[in-house]
């Protein structure tokens, strides 16, 4: 390292704070960056440019969106009768992938994880409920979180805030996933698909 | 993808071109910048700008430098006698790495190769012979380059444009693993390897 130009080595230090992103990564992107020269460069600037002025979060739902609201939110085809809550904007472009979904999001900006530090109050959860009071077209809210302790625990938040609503609370099928051998699948997978087994 | 800014795609499509980034690497990558915020995406833009304006190649041995020679080159405790040759920059890192090595260096950009289209022409390989004709200290080019087809083609290729010269043409001692990448030794069995070189 210590051979390398100074602004070589910043760039490196930069990269790193990506994630699994370690020295010998981030040296290689920073090798390829040089290589692609500057055009390369420039465009790289103007985006990171962009992305830092122009990109803010939806004041309703949290999804990504350039001022103002979000595509979806903004969207008159979409279902506004019920909001899927996601913990990030990867699981909202899972949900999209899908091509199942029509309705509106909620994105929380994480799960609570009292080993990690996140309460509550570091998420956005009372806004859902917030939403729900707002808007009496809001008839379900979808708790599309992770199959986790982080995952049930702030799921079963979102329905202790939303109590007395009039609003169903659900929350996707859990069971064997499409394409798995059930060898491998886990027991809790297996006895959770049990339980709610279903006639044929 | 299509309920993402427009700005954070650009941002995805730049990131797309590093070496093993595809589309979610780059959207994880991207997520993580626009979450990190507004600091370290100035700091990012300054290391890339400084990158692509003050980082340039040594006009001698085409290591990385800013501006006129690099800090190899210009650094007067580096025996003057030997010259390393090396197909590029990592491999520099990596022989500094290994602590054995005090000369001095030529990176020749690759390695001669007719399938991917590189030819001697394309590379630094001729260079090699105007500094040992230029210079009549050095000694000895120490051809540090891959033990694959390639790298054993480009060694072959230095020794004969070597040739008539009163300079010691050596190779590191089989002793790196075929078909590994340099890059990617571990320092000790570099410098082992270093020790035992021999004539070509």
């Amino acid at each position: 390292m210590e051979q390398l130009p100074a602004p070589f080595i910043r760039v490196i230090n930069a990269l790193k704070r990506l994630p699994g992103v370690g020295e010998k990564t981030a040296t290689r992107y920073a090798m390829q960056i040089f290589d692609e020269g500057r055009t390369y460069i420039d465009q790289m600037i103007q985006a990171l440019s962009d992305l830092a002025e122009k990109v803010t979060l939806c004041p309703v739902c949290n999804n990504l969106a350039e001022g103002g609201l979000c595509t979806i939110c903004s969207d008159p085809q979409r279902d506004r009768t019920v909001i899927c809550v996601v913990k990030d904007i990867r699981d909202l472009a899972a949900m999209e992938k899908s091509g199942t979904y029509n309705g509106l999001y909620h994105v929380t900006g994480g799960l609570i994880s009292p080993l990690r530090g996140t309460m509550p109050g570091d998420l956005s959860l009372d806004a859902i409920k917030n939403r729900c009071t707002a808007d009496p077209n809001i008839k379900e809210v979808i708790v599309t979180l992770d199959a986790t302790v982080e995952g049930d625990t702030t799921a079963m938040y979102i329905k202790e805030t939303l109590k007395g609503l009039d609003v169903r609370v659900s929350r996707p099928a859990m069971g064997i996933p499409t394409g798995t051998d059930i060898g491998y699948l886990d027991g809790l997978t297996l006895s959770r698909a049990l339980r709610d087994r279903k006639n044929i």
